[in-house]
């Protein structure tokens, strides 16, 4: 008999009730985010235009360590979590590995996604605030989806730009947004004057992350009673997102395991940072060490082939400049790419952590992932996500080089969602029909030059 | 603070260890399969032709009251069971209901839906009996997914017949499938005797469950070291489902709560006789009372509007003969009707039951459904399938009672999978273009005028 079941799960009781920032625990902080005009600090009277007032607030807060999670809040995250946190004992008997492996699933909710955490709490905010509604872009449309569920809940008009290319892969999460009342534009389009400039650029364009960022923007800032919100990349999305790491320390410490590698897939960093936080709390603050592995797309390589500078968030240039391991604001992936991590930066406070060797990266090819959740699915249960897949990938991989050595290393990563929206993308590796895209340095050359020009000592 | 989370999971530890077999608590036995040649009951030599072996033991025994889950099983369900009986507070307090509402919720697993606790069941003694592999229907794919599953984690041959007009409303399913690698053929199909009649009969037709269950019967009988097994009506398979019902049952008793109403929506049965077993045993033993409520689609009222006689199984005539409430085999509901629960007959202890005044029908209209559904989705955060909606539909219909009369019932219904594959049919309910069907007498009559003729005593 094993000891410790297949799932582990908390009770109710055990779920956190506060939020860990890990940039109070941080010596060298994430780079303040800029304004463009003036390249000094965004202030929150700046932000506010744009973004929700307390979530500005946890924007630019980078001192307090836990930060109370609204009681509303809390009720919400009750209908979904806690997730569970999966001891893979398939998989390992599968890969004859003596390492053990776990994952934290975060995608049993209709939002397919851990993206849910921070819209829950953004809508919250928003409705606290008194606000109409919210405008937000969504790429593979997890985040589009969590945000109209967070909006339905609270009552709350949503507005979401949809990336043309993804809603073509994934034409139902359209309709899923739609059930939930959202009201769903396809990016680029003709109600905001940066979609009508791309559109004349580039006609017939499949558009990109960055520009439906700008055009969301765009429609918060000149619509009353709206305000944009984030799914990933953000600072204060991180902080919502440390309930995944929160919760998956107290399932491990519940049964006295401590972990040696924590990987997670990495797009923005929503997950990978709510998943490390409060372990890699424990790493700064010197208490215990761990591995942490970011795992990105060789088609999106932001970490592994980008930048350490200040960039714009979007394609529009209408947002603040953010420091960030960045492939340029340009950057678009290859059509080919299926799946979201396809945003040319990542987040201020991974990007830190990375440039201080706390983190390390890698980047892996679609082909090979589709492999690894293919095997994942069957032996596991579950139909995992193409961006979780790149995790799977990778823990997989670390499994095996434990095979060899016969090291019994503990391996936790994060699961983020299901791929039930992403069936063009399986029918494709199915069909033999995958095929891979890594950029080249010329290619990436023309996004990194077009980095705005920011003093070198900021 | 309330006391019941909104969650009740189970502990690995207090997961059924034995199935519960209502038939032996039943005065009224479901009367036999007949041979359809001789009129007479089908021995387990004749049926084991056609189905696993200790399948065949299971669907003859009405005597044992609990049968031993085996330990590879029971592994099996600990990937995705327990799974949790919600309390769905958010949809109390939207309709402002005294009445105490909770859900079985069976789809976070990948099929989607409760089909997977009788496919690892019909799977594991499949390959027990050593064969190579086994073959069966699909229709809104649910089945399909899960005995795909679960071949894939057997390592057996998955060969799924899947109604041609399913399949068109659900493309992304067949993904699935072969994504677990089952070989997917559409139906009616050139590849059997039955469908190319029937395409021969009626070139362009969308197919139904009942031709395509004969298509996978032959593919069964004509390929050596393969058998034939199905997701729903059959008694063996009602005996797997009890783990829905008994881990309710467990989980309410854990908090001292006893149900008014259970109520379930009805295809062939195998969600609502998987759910309600345990609590009928009680009726039927006279311990406990319960009201028992089936739910059947307006489009296809087999306990409604059926009569309860002995039929086909499937349009081929190939099967045995069954009794239970019927619309006749060759009936096929409307091209408008959404979703599952699209099988002309009910489960044989269902129909009995039915018939001995132990269990209450009601059906409901599918535009109806839907606008249950979609509230559903948006209080509770889960995206329904539109099966399990007419169970939703008629928990709400008898909590807005409770509201009028004051009383506080307590409400259980099974909430048996997700919508995620149903999203052709929630865009056109966005777009208002979901119409309702009601057959005629007329319509009807044709279907039950077909009925096989069988002596009246049997």
């Amino acid at each position: 008999m094993n000891k410790i079941p297949y799932k582990i799960y908390l009770e109710e009781s055990e779920m956190p009730k506060k939020w860990y920032n890990v940039r109070a625990d941080m010596k060298n902080k994430p780079a303040p985010l800029l304004n463009p005009g003036t390249l000094k600090p965004m202030t929150a009277e700046e932000l506010e235009g744009v973004f929700c007032k307390e979530l500005v607030e946890q924007e630019l807060d980078d001192k307090t360590p836990y930060i109370d999670i609204p009681r509303e809040i809390r009720d919400f995250y009750k209908m979904y979590r806690p997730s569970p946190l999966v001891r893979a004992y398939c998989l390992e008997e599968k890969l004859g590995t003596p390492a053990k492996i776990y994952y934290k699933f975060e995608g049993n909710n209709t939002s397919g996604s851990h993206k849910l955490n921070s819209a829950i709490a953004q809508a919250y905010y928003a409705k606290k605030q008194g606000l109409k509604g919210v405008t937000t872009e969504t790429g593979a449309g997890q985040w589009g989806t969590a945000l109209s569920m967070a909006c339905a809940y609270f009552g709350l008009d949503c507005r979401v730009y949809m990336v043309k290319c993804s809603y073509e892969q994934k034409p139902f999460r359209r309709e899923v947004m739609r059930t939930y009342g959202a009201d769903v534009t396809l990016s680029p389009s003709d109600t905001t004057e940066v979609g009508r400039k791309m559109l004349e650029k580039f006609p017939g364009t499949g558009g990109s992350l960055g520009c439906a960022i700008s055009e969301a923007v765009e429609a918060a800032v000149s619509n009353e009673g709206y305000r944009y919100v984030l799914g990933s990349v953000l600072s204060q999305v991180l902080l919502h997102q440390s309930v995944i790491g929160l919760e998956t320390k107290a399932a491990l410490d519940k049964y006295g395991v401590t972990p040696d590698i924590i990987i997670g897939c990495a797009g923005g960093g929503s997950n990978l940072g709510g998943l490390i936080s409060p372990f890699m709390g424990e790493k700064l603050r010197g208490e215990k060490d761990y591995r942490f592995i970011a795992v990105e797309p060789a088609s999106c390589p932001s970490l592994t082939r980008g930048v350490y500078a200040y960039d714009f968030c979007d394609t529009g240039m209408v947002c603040p400049l953010a420091k960030m391991y960045t492939l340029g604001s340009s950057f678009i992936p290859s059509p080919n790419h299926a799946g979201g991590l396809r945003y040319h930066g990542m987040s201020s406070v991974l990007s830190q952590l990375y440039d201080d060797g706390l983190m390390e990266a890698v980047s892996v090819e679609q082909t090979e992932v589709f492999k690894a959740a293919e095997q994942f699915a069957r032996v596991e249960g579950i139909l995992p996500a193409p961006e979780s897949s790149h995790a799977i990938k990778v823990a997989v991989d670390e499994a095996m080089k434990c095979k060899e050595t016969g090291e019994e290393k503990t391996i936790v990563f994060g699961l983020t969602g299901t791929g039930y929206f992403d069936m063009t993308a399986y029918e494709k590796f199915n069909n033999g029909e995958m095929t891979d895209y890594i950029p080249t340095d010329a290619d990436l050359k023309k996004g990194i030059d077009g980095l705005p020009k920011v003093p070198a000592n900021l």
